[in-house]
């Protein structure tokens, strides 16, 4: 369970593989009195690169929280050729709900928001549709209708960025918003727009997956969460599952058994992203335990 | 998707398998111009007992709703001494939800049931804690606080009982509703009471299942949902799954993907009976296509 | 289990969508005093299409394996323009098995052919390769290399059909056999090949998935076995299943995964077969229960 | 996939958590110009207790195998108060398989073991009848029958140890062994005889699960590896998994499914046990990535 009370620094790191990076590190936490509750990392032997998330609690951490990135950066960044992200547990992030019509991965999201299953905060939610107007007011949540057709795409990511601004959110996750982002977009949130894929990608890519699923014949559908890029459906994938299907089966009962496993999946993509375990390498997702 | 605007019946059977009983079943609705749109059936051969599921339309059906179950008393029910079912899919069922302090099984129903994914009326939510009454009014369904203390449970189910007659209720779910039924008050609604058990019956029965499974180690964890009987934990199951976990899980992260299994198992139970695609026979059910 | 003595018809139809087809169809079972032991159909509602398996004990049945299929089209098939296709279970089905280099796929049938799991006769092995010819000997069977190399392909297949006739094969089944077979040779055996891919079809289709796998990050793998068509993996999809992954599985840990999941998938689909249970219909299967 | 071929070290370590601990060891390997191929580790933070597995090449290494035991004792397992197992890739492991009458394990077990996916030597097979005698021939492999009967078990356990020393044995497979090990013979083996129950444990211990299973109408069955103790199927859990199943498995369709989950968690176990992935403490398993 989420205890957003929780007081650590979350680091993730990667850099070529090497001797004593793990050492060094930890010893880096310990020498000023952090107490690691968490350390998970992998090394890609092939391409050998090196992946860590290590976190520790801050309480009586005896360097503060200004002064940690550049230490760190000079102490160990540098000298290890590493990429790295600093988070603290305290500050959880903000996201933005991007939703058309579907209320399914909606409901699912803000139902887990009310009740404490993620550490992140909602203030926002952008549809090109009114359909969802109703459930945003439920869970008390602003909702902005920001329409999309023909040549206003522009015009209309404009407003969508300066709310963005305005609400100071952190990350994106398209609840089923069936608009596709331009590349001036998209580039201003790398590696943090979460998207639900209503199939098993590579399968069935593009729309209607339900109806090329099912004339098909398969035998399991499934989703896939991935972060957006501007391959469209092409994105690093974060999470992916199937449900079994039959012959009995039609269109309509595959899209609702889509709609069950999709939410479960964009759940745990977002829980995922909102932890701090996913870190993404060559579009490719390493996802910490 | 559920079409809750479909006219059709539905008639569920069960007797001794013996030969002609497809046959005679289907004259009878064809005979009455019926168009039937589905149909299961079932035999048991070790116990010699037929089952039955066989919905049609009643558009164009040349026989009333009133004339019909005595005239298929007479013409098959008594020769193939049968125990039989029929509703009609117009009369939505009405639903009550039980409920004490957990949110996820409910507020994954009460989604479901605004996104007319269930083809059901929830006009009544009973609770004996107040913590749902916010996500009741959300939901705008009427909530009542009936508290379960000490020795006042009888005079509770009174109240309890009293409700469901106002509210005309058709079948119970108890949606993590922590309080043992009477025996009296589960006599009153056979195979009408649906529960999710927070554990793969019957391994981990009783209370804390998921200090229980990390204390043993497991590599799943599951849920359960069955209809409720006078053994505790023992009624017919409808549902089951698991989900994978590791040494990685802490009794909270258990209690967290426990959450997220029996939800889906509870919506997958709630569905089969609310579409009238369950059947108990010797404490076991078929679920029908 | 199977098993093997018994002695059952087994009745696979399909014809447009109609009143009384199971009345009619059991009756004539029954009037011949025909014990049903199975029935199972299915009817696509959108295409109106009507699909049944039903099988029935032959002893006692008051007419002959001889007499009984033109009884049946005059008096059922005609009338209802029906398509059907009648299976004595006395008779096993014989199987020939091609493998390539891959022994997983192999050592699982000929294990449960073995240990009485599959109804089958299993007279014939062909390999393109010599590799697998101890895994043969072992169990006792034939294997018969046939290189298939450049421009030899149609004499290839001239000698495996020439095999096929001798051992007087019913069906095939392409336990990882690396070789694609021309038109001509698929022609003689229609929804009468079984292929695993090592994949979920559509994902990843055409040669080294895994290696696409490992690149696209996927977080699932999964196995496909489908009745062969003209269409390169694109025939009808008889079972899938997948397995779960992470970025810890390298391209030779995802094959050994792969592995696992395709001798459970095409087991399952061969036994479908074996059973009869299986029916093609516009390039998609109905499995029957 | 498995290469027997390599040449590494494997470190499995346990110990109350305390800063350092990583450090000091991939120190304490990179100072003898050891490289770190794969390392895992995990914190259990109620209990205090670190866990790590770490695997090195040893061609490089400057510290002879021999030496390698008292120098890492003196300089971190004292220390540390660590408790550890060193092992070396190149020395397989050496297992004895313990069977009775069915098949299905074994076949899979041996075809694993010709197929080169399992690490191990297999030199031994026992069974308390002859049944599969032939299957051990088919492979190759020594089989014993020491049937067990009445008041014999300690007499003929006096035999399968004498085997078990003659033929070098380091642990014992109990593949659908149907006798129950006296604590005698238990405790020659500790962590070291892996056992699988044709059940999700805790459900259904005991004799029949299958029998249990169907009495009480469940809609998954499963399958539980473990290590053996004295605690008859109470031993620490190595792999569960499950299948599905329905109201149309009677109880022998219900023994085949088991079959073919029993055999795919048995073979994950044993994997993890010869691959040295597994780590046991207070009668719970760390299952090494």
């Amino acid at each position: 369970m989420t205890n957003c009370n929780k007081n650590t620094a979350i680091l993730r790191i990667h850099c070529p593989d090497q001797q004593g990076i793990i050492a060094r590190v930890t010893d880096f936490i310990w020498s000023k009195n952090g107490n690691i509750v968490a350390l998970d990392q992998h090394a890609n032997n092939v391409e050998k690169r090196f992946f860590m998330r290590v976190e520790w609690d801050m309480n009586g951490f005896t360097m503060d929280e200004e002064t940690l990135p550049g230490a760190f950066q000079q102490e160990i960044g540098t000298p290890f050729q590493m990429e790295w992200k600093l988070n603290f547990s305290r500050k959880a992030p903000r996201m933005a709900v991007f939703v058309s019509r579907h209320a399914h991965c909606l409901y699912d999201l803000l139902a887990r928001y009310r009740s404490n299953e993620l550490a992140v905060e909602i203030p926002l939610i952008i549809s090109n549709h009114n359909d969802m107007a109703p459930v945003a007011e439920q869970f008390g949540i602003d909702f902005h209708h920001i329409p999309v057709q023909g040549l206003n795409k522009k015009e209309q990511e404009e407003k969508q960025l300066a709310l963005i601004r305005k609400y100071d959110i952190d990350f994106i996750v398209l609840a089923r918003y069936m608009q596709i982002l331009s590349a001036d977009f998209i580039d201003h949130f790398p590696n943090k727009i979460i998207n639900i894929h209503h199939s098993s990608l590579p399968a069935f890519a593009g729309a209607k997956p339900y109806h090329a699923a099912h004339a098909r014949g398969v035998k399991i559908i499934g989703a896939t969460s991935h972060y957006v890029t501007n391959d469209l459906d092409e994105g690093p994938i974060i999470e992916q599952d199937i449900i079994r299907v039959s012959h009995h089966d039609d269109v309509n009962s595959l899209v609702q058994k889509g709609k069950d496993i999709e939410k479960v999946v964009l759940a745990r993509a977002v829980k995922a992203h909102i932890d701090r375990k996913t870190l993404v390498y060559k579009n490719r997702t390493v996802i910490f335990a």
